[in-house]
């Protein structure tokens, strides 16, 4: 039998605060290349980090009855070349995504494979503007957000996958985008790169009431907020909503490590929803999965014609996976984090 | 100049938390009875005494810019009979709904009169189930809620005129309905009168992970949570909800003697709706004023077959309205609170 030599991050241990070495074990084992019908051998090239992979770590029920499993490949979706075929239309050196997870290699059914054109776009914006961040920035804003040209569209992680797309996305609406990231230099980027009206750094805010009323000099009002993080920037947005504004749930990294064991306390703020009649929706990728031709269909487009800006964070080393899936809830990353094999 | 002697409630200071002698003083004077074309002479019979007036005394702006004015007549609904006319069809004793507040006697132009049919039902209705709660428990369940045959609705502030309704609506939606109210006999009456499929009181439970469990045990999970009350009990519920569960905010009724103003600390729960893709909407009456007609064209029917309990708790004397109003908050009516004049 011939076999090849694997490497695989192997989820060991639930983490309470920040994922560290302890919660992983990178292992190194013999894989057999015997192919079966309709498989394929690839070989991963980028590896996705994703904050949902931390939600998964949770000891709660989340979006899943069951967390992750203990004592298995950490799961997660990948760009990967075919090595070996025995699968029709699959062929050495193709391009393809899969969800194979942390490790080198494995052999994938074909139903499992889902080809990337390397001439629409580089093969990395699978894992982002063309994949599962692209998807829910486009159906989080246009199903939830709902935004009107000359609305003002608040997104908070304005910098990260989802939130870079969000803001240009909004932008393509004709809404007035303001961007909250933490630090100057995202908040740079946010204005003169990715043409936000405003950013905001959240970090330079010592409370909600000092960032709200930034956030309302600069807007006046929110109207649409797209909600990436969670705590103190939410507790000085919601204040601010206007009538009938949308507030979609994304996700709330900022309380990732341990708000969703024991959550922290923040001010009661439901009331404002009564005043403006407004509305909070929280909103999954994996819902809109049957819908990706139809983001793809529209960004596509505008990926091809080099107007949208996907900017990439590499990490280079398949040893780096745990503290690059970390440095997501603690780093300096702009825009999809991935890293290279 | 013919006058008759006239009694007001005027609003004179702003409540911090709850309502007292202190923040009305009762005047007495003598109002002319002359009356102008077009205008009417009535004299209030019932008045309604409602949660939301509570949030018109804040002092941060709510769904109004600008709180109640003070040392004006506490604004609010009546049911009045006529006593002189100067209008084209209503005649004296003709029965009429009005928003002249907390007065005994008023001179109204016609516009600001709605004619009450006392064969439809009792007048009181006009300030209950046909009035405004019950187009605030129709349309805040139907076009917010949107609960389906099977479901579990949950409701908060059961016992109370908007909830007691809530409840038997979601019941005619074919609905499994849990009413949570404060105290024993509440809770009797919503299994016993109203046919609620469990009653919970929450005043028996310490904490929200408690009545929550109780929540969870009876119910198996929340479709729909129609909220009047916010606090613990919200806190229990969020948890509990199910995948694409609908909260309605329809009131905060534990919030609103101080947490209007400087919001309590509760838990972070937006985590929440992301799992599940939930939404959360705020709704007002006022929003569905205009849709009056499709609420009384299905309710009215019920109420005059005997159908629907409307019940109401009557407070006897003008003279009780600012204490009525607090009581609101602290006390233990069922159904509508009115005050008799």
């Amino acid at each position: 039998m011939t076999t090849l030599t694997q490497q695989q991050w192997i989820y060991r241990r639930q983490p309470v605060g920040q994922i560290t070495a302890e919660h992983y074990e990178l292992v190194e084992q013999q894989l057999s290349t015997t192919l079966g019908d309709g498989e394929a051998l690839i070989e991963a090239r980028w590896f996705s980090v994703d904050p949902y992979m931390r939600i998964g770590q949770s000891s709660k029920p989340t979006y899943d009855t069951e967390p992750h499993p203990l004592n298995t490949v950490q799961q997660g979706a990948v760009v990967a070349q075919v090595l070996a075929s025995n699968a029709p239309g699959f062929a050495v050196g193709d391009w393809v995504q899969s969800y194979t997870g942390w490790q080198t290699h494995a052999r994938v059914h074909a139903s499992g494979l889902k080809r990337i054109d390397p001439e629409l776009a580089p093969v990395t914006t699978a894992l982002g503007v063309l994949g599962m961040p692209g998807r829910t920035a486009w159906f989080g804003l246009t199903e939830s957000g709902k935004p009107h040209a000359g609305e003002v569209v608040v997104v908070s992680g304005a910098a990260g996958a989802v939130g870079s797309l969000v803001v240009q996305f909004a932008k393509r609406h004709g809404a007035r985008v303001l961007g909250i990231a933490g630090g100057a230099a995202k908040c740079d980027w946010l204005r003169n790169v990715l043409d936000a009206d405003w950013a905001i750094d959240y970090k330079a805010y010592a409370d909600a009431d000092t960032l709200g009323a930034e956030i309302k000099r600069l807007t006046g009002g929110v109207d649409v907020y797209f909600d990436n993080v969670g705590g103190m920037v939410t507790d000085a947005i919601i204040p601010l909503i206007n009538r009938r504004a949308r507030i979609v749930i994304c996700g709330q990294i900022s309380q990732y490590s341990g708000g969703l064991e024991t959550p922290e306390l923040g001010p009661r703020l439901l009331h404002h929803m009564l005043y403006q009649r407004a509305t909070i929706q929280g909103m999954l990728a994996r819902d809109y999965l049957h819908r990706m031709d139809e983001m793809i269909h529209i960004v596509a487009p505008w990926v091809k014609a080099g107007e949208i800006v996907f900017e990439e964070t590499v990490i280079d080393g398949f040893a780096q996976l745990p503290a690059a899936l970390n440095s997501l809830f603690t780093g300096e990353h702009r825009g999809k984090l991935l890293v290279k094999a």
